[in-house]
């Protein structure tokens, strides 16, 4: 792992909870983390926010913007909005100031501005939305791309998704040999819908991409793999699903539970377990999304997310900085467009 | 409800546990609800489970069948095998003997016989698997379709879907408005791949079809809708996810509990609480899938169904029946039919 200070560039102004739990997850970072936190937005609010929490001698910098990207307003905002928080933060990933952007803001302004400022890497088509789950084995995860980016997808592009996925899963995650697999309805090869079929081919045919086969819908969970591969249609109905399915989940105990004397005894009895239980469920414990193939480091948080969800965002956004996700997702989709290159020469 | 005994023809050959859970599910849905039930398969097998199981008196009758489409068989295999348990079950309902089709066999076999020996309702293009999945609002349940028939459609096809889930939510699951939502990624309608943009529109000008506008992947369990349409791909993939959630779910609560003196005396005590949380979140408890759109009631269990679950699939194909589905869902297909051929001639 590079010895690096991470340098972050916080969008202080996006999200349901913005400023203040904004603010409070950045002072937690600054303290726990490795890192340094340019806060961006409106300087008076964020001085007031700082003024309520304990702060001295943290790296905070406030930088200047004016304006936000609302939730309701449509991405194309950002372009019409140069000094919107988002822009300014992605202006200082830009100009080499900070390693990553980090915000909880509207997350179509955040693609857009990123792909306006930072530009696709080589190789490219379309940039994806990656989210780690984690999976029934303790301590496994796998990531999980395209969850909402690009609705309608060629195979090339999940192609591409599976080599950046597969950087992510070794570099990151950790994993020697990452197991991509294709989203899929069956395991076999001859299952799927015309865009899977023809994807199926392409994983198996490239050797830079560690392709074990189709994975199914259980499977996203299951552990069987590292990396799975989708359209962004499909990924972010199973992103918005298993969020629900957390919060149903517990729900569901909660309701289930303090019912007579046996019910509240058990529940007390049961607290620091139904405490793990919530923290394995609850997708708002895991962070955020990574934007991958744009030339920086951009982690897109919840709307809703608070100062824990704010927090592990930036520890995310630092490890993809302290394991230079880009650099690599960089030189691996370079390997890809030499060989296609190859290719087409071989077909003249 | 219309007073009738329904009559079903159950696959007793299909199914990891055939014949022997599917006899005892027969035997107990025999007992429990007002059916007659042909058991078709090998019957020197059948008759073997009969005498470990007391069923006397009981409206039983084997029907001869040979041979099974195994697992691992291509769906095709129904073609070569017309005797086959799922072909002569099929039969029974062609011929007006049995009101319905209950098999835990090969999904895709079931299928093919119903195309084959029923043959579509008027109006339909493509038959849909129609799944009842249970929300968080206790009591209320939604339909979603298609789960697996077809991975790639067209518009009109998830139109039809839209009817005919209505129908079903409607006079089967006793919803007198059902609401009727669009599997997609955004509430707004602009949001979409192509398929559900051009769907949206579609839906949205049918007068038929009660439609309240998208539904994200978090309404799967909202109870915010009663009926859910999407593309096969989607559906499968999120059904595939759910049946593991819960049984992830499961295995969580299962290992984070019995720890130490503090989580052994606690579970004791929750015990039955525990299990209504499994009844909850199993998706083994809830039968099966319904085909729509072939002549004829069709119900298709999942491989792995215990007697429990044939019991509950044969509720629901009895419901089916009692509830006229088939005749419905041709007469609302009917007028749609009617529909488009009157804009067909104004296009002239």
């Amino acid at each position: 792992m590079a010895v690096t200070r991470a340098k972050i560039a916080l969008d202080a102004m996006g999200g349901d909870y913005a400023p203040e739990e904004i603010v409070i997850g950045a002072i937690r970072a600054t303290q726990e983390l490795d890192v340094d936190i340019f806060l961006v937005g409106d300087r008076q609010a964020i001085e007031d926010c700082l003024a309520r929490h304990p702060h001295q001698g943290l790296n905070l910098t406030i930088v200047d913007a004016e304006g936000v990207v609302e939730m309701e307003e449509d991405a194309v905002v950002v372009r019409r909005k140069p000094k919107a928080s988002i822009n300014v933060a992605m202006n200082l990933v830009k100009e080499k100031q900070a390693d990553a952007v980090v915000s909880a803001g509207h997350s179509g302004a955040a693609m857009a501005s990123a792909l306006l400022r930072l530009g696709r890497l080589k190789g490219i088509d379309r940039p994806a939305i990656g989210t780690v789950f984690p999976t029934m084995i303790p301590g496994k995860s796998v990531i999980v791309l395209d969850v909402g980016a690009n609705v309608d997808c060629r195979p090339k592009y999940l192609e591409q998704f599976a080599l950046m996925g597969t950087v992510y899963s070794q570099y990151v995650l950790g994993v020697p040999e990452p197991k991509v697999g294709l989203l899929n309805i069956g395991e076999e090869p001859t299952k799927g819908n015309t865009l899977a079929l023809q994807t199926h081919e392409l994983l198996k045919s490239n050797p830079e991409i560690p392709f074990v086969g189709n994975a199914e819908g259980r499977d996203v969970l299951s552990g069987n793999f590292d990396v799975i591969v989708c359209d962004g249609f499909v990924g972010n109905i199973v992103l918005k699903f298993a969020e629900a399915v957390g919060e149903i989940l517990l729900n569901i105990v909660k309701e289930e539970l303090p019912q007579g004397w046996r019910g509240k005894l058990g529940t007390a009895l049961l607290a620091p377990n139904l405490k793990r239980i919530k923290q394995r469920v609850d997708h708002a414990e895991h962070g955020g999304a990574l934007l991958f193939g744009v030339d920086g480091i951009c982690l897109i948080s919840h709307g809703s997310s608070r100062s824990g969800s704010i927090f592990n965002a930036i520890r995310l956004a630092k490890e993809a900085v302290d394991n230079q996700v880009s650099v690599r997702i960089n030189s691996s989709t370079s390997l890809l467009m030499e060989r296609q290159k190859t290719e087409e020469l071989q077909n003249i």
